[in-house]
């Protein structure tokens, strides 16, 4: 059998550079989450198929690496639809809510998880898009009240801030607003998903694009036409807010509004560097599983979102049969290490780092005093490293200060 | 569809407190083997079925978590055989094998490897005993000298060290010394491997026990009564290695018992603290991929080794067509986070935990000022957590104490 030394389509590697990046990120993310409260866990990367295809993942449920049962289970399985048990995870919510519901009674209300882990989406590869891939989410779950977003906004936005980006903008909406929207124009409830869809694409084909789509779907037109008058007099002489309050008399609790601003004003208060953040009535954010206010943030040098989330009080309900208000917000970590790689970011020294070149023909007695040398050198908090000399010694200099080696020290030392 | 929330079975999942112990090792492990050079890399948990399956993973690859083929191809598959292109990954030598082939231009020589992840088998579950589990190798590539052996050893030694385990004793053999062992009774080459498994045993059923085993499997009685009359023998007047020199003259270099020597004390010049380190010529280590030196750490109060590892120079070659010399030793992650947990091991302080108890009657204003107080506490390097205040507030702080936090504020203050 021939060994293929290529990865798998789509399957990302990562080499040291990168993963110094990776790891710094990673520890800025912990401890900036980590001082908001937050709690590391874990959930394993397979969960039970019936999980994965229960319609709370979406289009992502189409993109399910899937798991071939073993032993006895596979030779009785009958059928294709039988072939398996589980597959991988395709992202961390739906394995969060499973974790809550199960170990519930042991932990604390409201509970703060902070979830770093791989997800896998048999997706297109595309440049820059793997089908492997890291996600970071928090999530409150247990708290009703609109503490839950300010904080999640705050911590992701002071993250963010902490790495130097300071050209990003918060948007916030709130489903309730969408769907008092949509059913102020008159459209039916069954079709508010669809219409969504078509709504979130207005940053790329515009307005008249949206208008055209949703004609083209064979709506109402002239409840189409009422919807799309509503965005475009949005913020014409008055806020949003004041705006929506207006039109939506009567479809809208009008404490829906207030408590946007109010969490709008607290995470502005409180996130470390100054924040834009603002209530975009357009924001529609995929899943329909969302029950409250949506966020996302947007960062001006990169075409998309680069973190997104909301309130989601009905998911793990079905896990414990009694509700459980939630809310998460998960951040594109490979999104941000790529503009971080973009933008030549350069980690903040660290340890010194000392090579110890050895000569190829060192006696056993002087290469033990040199392991010896490199011992005490890290003993001490540096890195030591210990390699033979190469003819070109120079070259191999280079080649070790890209690795960050600063020292070099030749051994047996010539007299 | 029926939602389940307990996890797949044998898949585990980390609640806060477990991750904290996790997240401390991970640190240890990650700085420890940093000081001696090694570079953190990543490769994905899905490999090519080809690779998973070639043969180099011995009994693993009988527990692949195989993954079904997506799309058209799935539908073209024919039979069984063929529903399957890739799957989880059992370990981190074949992933490492494959990514230094694919990237060994980019990458220096030797190239110090340290990898730390997730690896999945479809085991027999058992208690404390997982089908997903983080391994932690490190490995050195392009280094045929036994700088390679000293360094993996005192950089594996050093970190159990300071995790204040001063009762382990590291086992190092050489399989050539094995196989000269088994050529000397006369052995016929074939049946090494098989041999070895038998001997292998010897600390579970004895010596006598190895006899008879040996016996049953039809070998040749001359030879068994002359190999195992070597290990009664062994260090019986003389040193290990003076004994093996003596018996196995004529089927063995002697270069490879002084070099195991000078590894033995290399090491134990070098590791942090006192290290028990033996050359034991029973060691076998399970895969027949090894071709030099081999070594194991045994814990006094656990049962089986916390670590393993050794040379394996012709395993990369298979990728790349040219030999790489190579040698890795990996940790038992899992087991040595057992081992803390029984010890009752207390992560050392971190840094300050203060919990903001709101009163649920709080007004705005007055929310948004506590928000700010936990903005500073954060700024400062503390952990803040905002929670509304519960009834049975002792119950709350205790809780809470549990989960590290020693100052609470009750706000608004009363007057």
């Amino acid at each position: 059998m021939q060994y293929i030394k290529t990865p798998m389509k789509g399957m990302p590697e990562q080499l040291p550079a990168d993963m110094q990046l990776r790891e710094y990120l990673l520890g800025k993310i912990k401890a900036t989450y980590g001082s908001y409260g937050f709690s590391l866990i874990e959930t394993p990367a397979i969960e039970h198929i019936e999980n994965l295809t229960s319609k709370q993942g979406g289009e992502n449920e189409k993109l399910i690496f899937k798991i071939l049962k073993r032993g006895e289970k596979l030779a009785k399985a009958d059928g294709a639809d039988e072939l398996c048990d589980c597959g991988l995870r395709y992202d961390l919510t739906v394995p969060l809510s499973r974790f809550y519901a199960n170990n519930m009674a042991q932990l604390p209300t409201p509970f703060k998880a902070m979830q770093i882990g791989n997800v896998w989406r048999a997706d297109r590869p595309q440049r820059g898009r793997f089908r492997q891939f890291t996600q970071c989410d928090i999530d409150i779950l247990g708290e009703g009240s609109f503490l839950a977003e300010i904080e999640l906004i705050s911590a992701t936005a002071s993250m963010l801030a902490q790495l130097e980006f300071s050209n990003f903008k918060v948007k916030v909406n709130d489903r309730r607003i969408l769907k008092a929207m949509a059913a102020c124009c008159g459209f039916a409830e069954e079709n508010y998903d669809d219409i969504f869809i078509i709504l979130d694409k207005i940053d790329k084909i515009g307005l008249d694009g949206v208008k055209a789509e949703l004609l083209g779907a064979g709506y109402d037109s002239s409840s189409v036409e009422r919807y799309c008058a509503f965005f475009e007099n949005l913020g014409k002489g008055m806020s949003c807010t004041e705006f929506c309050a207006d039109r939506l008399d009567g479809f809208l609790d009008p404490a829906v509004l207030s408590d946007l601003e109010y969490i709008i004003n607290c995470a502005r208060a409180t996130a470390v560097g100054e924040m834009q953040i603002v209530f975009d009535p357009t924001l529609v954010r995929g899943m329909s599983y969302y029950t409250g206010p949506i966020f996302e943030i947007e960062l001006s040098d990169f075409g998309s979102s680069v973190a997104g989330g909301g309130r989601y009080d009905e998911m793990i309900g079905k896990y414990t049969n009694a509700k459980v208000p939630a809310c998460g917000f998960s951040i594109g970590f490979e999104r941000i290490i790529t503009l971080l790689k973009e933008r030549g970011y350069r980690i903040p020294d660290q340890k010194k780092r000392t090579a110890l070149l050895i000569d190829k023909k060192i006696g056993r007695e002087e290469l033990l005093g040199a392991l010896q040398r490199a011992a005490r050198l890290r003993a001490g908090g540096e890195t030591a490293l210990i390699v033979y000399r190469a003819k070109n010694v120079r070259h191999q200099k280079e080649t070790l200060e890209k690795e960050g080696y600063t020292e070099f020290l030749e051994l047996p030392e010539k007299d």
